[in-house]
């Protein structure tokens, strides 16, 4: 009896940390995925005002010096380029996160129903056995009725299905577990390399700002508005700034072809783990 | 008289495309201004959303087995840090980039009131001239009237205000090619310094989810069900994926000593221009 009362208190509690486990990642799996897909529409309006941003540097380039223009120009064809990279980004995060958290209400479902079924079996067999128990302990002469055997058989079901249970909150659990590890391992990836193609790609438009030269502009505005009038040479400011320009050039230059080297290495690693590492659909990216 | 008469023509052309220049660049930095600022909302409201997410993965961590919970926490504590950069980004988004754009509405004020009264003092002064001229063309007797040197300094004057207009066009071309270089950079910069300190704290937080210990976790959550049963031994399946995660993990963990070289590299050339470079205030970031 004693045993038997432990057993099902035991029971209780299982079925008591059993259900409060489902409701809490029910609940939270709820809340992430409602949280999660904020931030992934977030980023999608940000990539709206980027686009803006690349047609307004556009038409303001049009109406500029051929310098500037070509400079402004290929600032938004990068700039552009990086909101192709946000677009992945927003996509992937839709698929790879927010997505497998939605799947998540179904699959607490079908773990709920589960264990459902598993309870109501276990305590079916429990009830049995207890029977049994009874029976025996008031009618110690009716034993040869109960044959040994089948209570036998009756506690080794309750065990069996007991050790079921066990399973399957241990699956859940695993699962879980490997999931929360896999969606943020993806969030952090996916992430991560949108972050890497933004810093090679900002390389890019750094230059294409820095190399807009604005002596030969200003050159070809005075052109245009002394096309009238006799010219004349106040050069001299103008090759001194020259020579500082070349200057601040050749340092971010040189910085730029170490930031460039390095990002090589920080793609090329990125890249590895999509290949070797069963991170998989995430190669479009690189 | 030709020669007026071309001057004449040649000031209005210049004047007409002054007052273009002006009105187009009041027009695309006004435009710029406003969508730039749209992108730095947008960033913000990202921001809150991720927030959002540091408060639900704390809340979520702290129902969750020892292992997940600290792999959470540690997680949530990364990406709350890189909100604070993101914050820093919005703040020096709306110093560097947003408020110089605004700020262009005054300096094309200021440029528009300098352009008229070089503008109105070059007409009177070509009036003048026109006028001396006239006088010795109808009257060439009446030369001794008009000292020879008078005109002279008519001319002269009406010459050096000419080149006073061109200089002020040339300054305002040359401050504007200059801003919008400077401009952009910063915001190329600001950007990429978000982007290169998201790359470093998310190696760090891949760190963070990878290193929990399911199987840690697993043992902890059965040892809670089975506390008043038997225990029992499943113990070889597990050890088969222990070995599989091992690898993984060795595998990632080359991987991300790899990525974090490279991005000390990348950080600490990032740092480069912020001292040697002209570009100050961005150090706070690094």
């Amino acid at each position: 009896m004693m045993l038997l009362g432990r057993g099902l208190d035991a029971r209780d509690n299982q079925t008591r940390q059993m259900q409060d486990a489902v409701s809490n990642v029910e609940k939270h799996f709820g809340e992430l995925c409602q949280i999660f897909a904020g931030y992934v529409r977030k980023t999608a309006r940000l990539r709206d005002k980027a686009d803006l941003l690349v047609n307004e540097i556009y038409a303001y380039a049009a109406t500029e010096t051929p310098n500037l223009k070509v400079g402004l120009k290929n600032f938004a064809d990068e700039f552009s380029r990086l909101q192709d990279y946000r677009q992945a980004e927003v996509d992937r995060l839709e698929a790879k996160v927010v997505e497998p958290l939605k799947c998540y209400g179904t699959i607490v479902k079908l773990k709920r129903d589960d264990l459902r079924a598993t309870l109501t079996a276990k305590s079916r067999e429990a009830k049995q056995l207890s029977q049994l128990e009874k029976t025996r302990q008031r009618n110690p002469s009716d034993l040869h009725v109960i044959a040994e055997n089948e209570l036998h058989r009756a506690s080794l079901d309750a065990t069996r299905t007991t050790r079921h249970l066990e399973e399957t909150i241990d699956n859940f659990e695993k699962q879980k577990i490997r999931d929360i590890k896999n969606i943020f391992s993806e969030f952090i990836t996916i992430e991560m390399l949108f972050h890497g193609k933004a810093l090679e790609i900002y390389t890019a438009a750094y230059q294409n700002i820095q190399n807009i030269d604005e002596n030969e502009d200003l050159e070809i505005s005075r052109r245009m508005l002394r096309k009238d009038e006799e010219e004349d040479e106040e050069e001299d400011e103008d090759d001194e700034e020259d020579d500082e320009e070349d200057e601040f050039d050749a340092t971010k230059e040189m910085m730029l072809t170490w930031i460039h080297s390095c990002l090589d290495c920080v793609t090329s690693l990125l890249n590895t783990p999509a290949h070797s590492l069963g991170i998989k659909g995430l190669r479009l990216f690189c």
